[in-house]
């Protein structure tokens, strides 16, 4: 994600005419030859592998956090002691005592703060946003959600960082985005019901098989606030998949389908006109839809993963100029965090959960 | 049903070459002229109002049942006392209860029994099967199932015979197609936990607005005995969703994917071979594939919604003929009761449930 | 094709409530033993191995032609001779000269005559037919058909009747489909220049390699006499592709895409309202369109291939029940003749042909 | 284009760690307002509305040519005769003799020269060509290609520069990709026969109609040198595409489909293995293929448009850096611009050209 977010930062200003055009002071990575030769390639001014040298150096203003989710929660409060405006990307720290105690810092010391929630940023998602808002589905009745790739799918691969603690695993590492997308498209979410399973218990290492200490796949029936139903599927065991970030979304006079493995359509249902008529519309992005124009003036030409990370950079930059926050902050990170400790509270207990009993404010 | 039941008749033995040729002897239907336009229409010899005429004329063999539910269980019973063979539309009666009854009545006979589960009978879905129980995808980590139409979405749909009564809601009506294929793709359920929901509660009537006394949309989490998570969708308000008989099942080394509005086709994926090649393949169905080439020596030509029936229909002339059961039978059409029943005492229960809890034998 | 025409006329009447109901009276095949099996199959009456004695049996009132080509002209001679309406399948006899004889002995006979030009039957072709016939694309600007199979793409395919003689070529045997197909959809071909190619040259054969003496490929530019500019591909050794009976129509409008491989959908697009919302409809076949609900009620639910010979069916009884013609005559089997023979003409002069300096009446 | 290639040059570094890191010198366009206006935006240091300035600056070591097309050939020969290396957009000046004119110049001068055919530099189209060159697909015997635009579908677009004079033309803007793609994918073209057409005569303008002084759509027939046998279509009035760029590739054994309108997928056809289990696959891009995993180490996360410019930017600092050309050159443009013309020789004479006899060298 560092150089995401590095590749972004060079190419911004450009795309988007911002404001204010990024200076890339410093970099910080585990080694200093790592760090220095990062700082080469994706032209900072210096480097370092003490992130505390970083947050607190006079001529830094803004601090991207991507590092391990471990390290977020005490680097975004350095950051914001010393007065810098903070991006996170997700997860927001280890759970929700950890985003609670980032949102509180991030309020307190009045800064810009934003939590990388990158896919949704997609000219089709935010297309999917708008026609929702704009009532042209009518009310949401069911939203069906999933993450799913497969990278984990064969049980041959061996034990790693991924396999080994909760917040490393399944729910951890691929569900905030899928929760993101609901909440972004639907809204709150009042209560849901968990299912989550480890699927290969123990995976080749070269001392011999080694337990798996954290969820290969899980499912959430839910409800939410507005009344829709819905259902979300997490997988990393998903045999095939390999960018699965896809919804279906049914309203009482239309519906949504999107996936993210083709990126530039919308997939879009209206119950109206003439009956013989009417089927899926597969709208290819354009010009006519947000953040799309920047990247490209004919439409069906296409973004991809990179420009999603831009799209991120221009509302952080816009942040920064005029102090007003941008979706999605610091806020929506610890409502997502919420929700996965609600899942887990549902899998502890088998049974539903409201969202309203885990860690509020 | 009645007519696809009379046309696949007319038919089955030129398609297949059918050890029997079935001769239409006799339809039954509410009013006299209805009952004797029909017989014209279809070809039957004669015509009743009365079933109990039917089902006990010496020169009616076999009896094919696809009246409204509530009459399914007495019909069954008298056929089979009669000693006729029946072929009964799902689902069987209004609940295990009956259909308990049905399935004891049919043992005792001694007679051919099945149940129309017709969808799982094109070629795609059997292919499915074929690549399942040979193991080209593995063991079974996920199956998502869904069974969506749309003509209740708009709610100004008016109240009808469909929006009363359990029996005829969103889970009577359509769930037991899908759960058929859960069965008999993956094998038998262990537990389920369902969430059951009227989306429209009052629907416009003549004499104004009538309380809606079943269920539009269903989903229920479960787990298959053989370890695979799953999950089902049931629902009569999908909009834009017209024919939603659909699937996803991943494997440990291999993934299917169907859609019954593109019939005529599978997409299969398998982890082997150079990773850069490989993707979700779209088979289309040919003379490879099972109960294909009857219809048509050319791959890719296409069968329909009629030829499920027609492949319905020779499976029960030849279990008549060797007097060997064809499968699905009554057992099959009993365990779908269950589970039916089981996502219901769930639903009371807000919770998981055993489905050997359930009515069994 | 014999098969498909026995089993659509055992299923018509069921389907349609047709006016005529046929009585299968008598087949005709190359051995007694094959015939006879063929009418317990089928359900005839009587079989023989002489046409002749078919066509001028007294019983027979109408004769369904699937014979070799070849045969084509002689018996449909006969059978007007005899009085009997006649149904041949395409193409109509081995060329222009042959199929103007046959028109021309309809014509005098005031009997009915149908070509069996099954594919456009389909309720998609048909709806695209009728979305064109009432402007909704506007003026046609470009049509592009193809008729693209793979069963010869295999060099190691032996040398067989179909590799022998230009009638049974991949122009004679492929081509008519997808030239009705432009005239049903755009009208009329003013011009065209054909490019006709064997591509492989010599086929394996028990004595050795054999020369081809027909083509496996060819391509047609055309102008229609409305404007359009037009393309026709017609293949047999398209590496992949099983039923590619293909158009892609654009009008100043809107546009059409097809293809048989998933007959029950069509793509429209409209160039109106929000340019935002606009893109590729796939509208799946239902109840609105023409010809579907008598297989089926409920939309999505899917036709088959032989339910495109049941439709002819269903017209060929009509027309004969009230003596009208219906469509596609033996006129439009002798125009498809005449457009084939013109691009053999262009193929030996290397340019543009026009149509009407081909054979007409 | 000048913006794409403006921000290509900001994120290439970053994204390739190229052996070159580019300095934004200059920026030239039309008004002194607007220049330092876009150099602000791109961050350029300097600005400048005489290109002559632009290209004998002593700072300035390359030029990147992204202005209208009769202006490319004086540039380019100033820039070569300057010492500079040359990046040009297609099509490469007004035509073939220019485009020999501007060849020549490159060669004397032993600079670097490059064509700006950015959509070939996608991962699937990359990979697409890779295929080919392995032969996966044996021998290639049929290309299809397009690219299909609707920006002037509606005849009620006003008259303006794109419908003025043969360059700015159906042929003289859009044939360029496609016809580079044919020969990059299949080889070259040996021989061709065109069919050009202006469909909208008149345009509206302020003056009343105007005449539309070029091409509409054109198709064109081919041989290639290897044997396939292709076509092309390449259309501004084709009504709900986008971008059309979209290619079907037959082989002796397998086939290729793609379209830029999902730019992130590749089909292939494979005619091996199990007989039942064949289809097109479709294949997501990801790090196994050409230039992807520069952009994301996890596969169908995508790349968009603006990826194939930075992949362009990368070829062109790696030649100035080795000295070594990269594909595709002035000659690939060269050619182009031959094709181009053979095809008007085509429209003139109506018929077929040998690409030979067209303005060699």
């Amino acid at each position: 994600m560092g150089k995401a977010h590095a590749v972004a930062m060079a190419a911004v200003a450009s795309v988007f005419d911002t404001a204010l055009r990024p200076s890339l002071e410093m970099i910080c990575t585990t080694t200093p030859e790592g760090a220095a030769d990062k700082a080469r390639q994706f032209g900072f001014v210096r480097s370092t592998t003490d992130w505390r040298v970083l947050v607190t150096d006079p001529k830094v203003d803004a601090v991207v956090i991507a590092s391990p989710q471990h390290t977020h929660k005490d680097i975004a409060l350095a950051a914001f002691a010393a007065g810098k405006h903070v991006f996170c990307e997700k997860p927001l720290g280890l759970g929700p005592a950890e985003s609670r105690e980032m949102l509180e810092a991030a309020r307190r010391s009045g800064l810009v703060h934003m939590t990388g929630f990158n896919y949704i940023r997609t000219p089709a998602s935010q297309l999917a946003r708008q026609i929702i808002a704009n009532g042209e589905i009518g009310t949401v009745t069911w939203f069906r959600g999933e993450h799913t790739e497969d990278f984990c799918a064969d049980p041959a691969e061996p034990a790693s960082w991924r396999t080994r603690g909760r917040p490393n695993g399944n729910m951890g590492d691929l569900s905030p985005h899928i929760i993101n997308a609901a909440l972004a498209l639907v809204g709150p979410i009042a209560s849901l019901c968990a299912d989550i399973e480890t699927v290969h218990r123990a995976r080749p290492s070269p001392s011999g098989p080694e337990t798996v200490t954290n969820d290969d796949q899980a499912q959430i029936m839910c409800r939410f606030a507005g009344g829709a139903m819905g259902h979300l599927f997490i997988s990393r065991v998903a045999t095939g998949r390999k960018m699965g970030y896809a919804y279906e979304i049914f309203g009482t006079t239309g519906a949504i389908r999107f996936d993210q493995e083709d990126q530039n359509a919308l997939w879009l249902y209206k119950a109206e006109g003439h009956a013989g008529r009417r089927g899926f519309t597969k709208i290819l992005t354009g010009p006519e839809h947000p953040d799309y124009q920047a990247f490209c003036l004919g439409p069906g030409h296409g973004t991809g993963y990179q420009d999603q990370i831009i799209i991120e950079a221009r509302d952080f930059l816009a942040a920064i100029a005029d102090g007003k926050p941008r979706w999605p902050s610091f806020e929506d990170g610890h409502m997502v965090n919420r929700l996965i400790e609600a899942a887990w509270a549902s899998q502890a207990r088998r049974g539903w959960v409201d969202v309203a009993s885990i860690e509020g404010e």
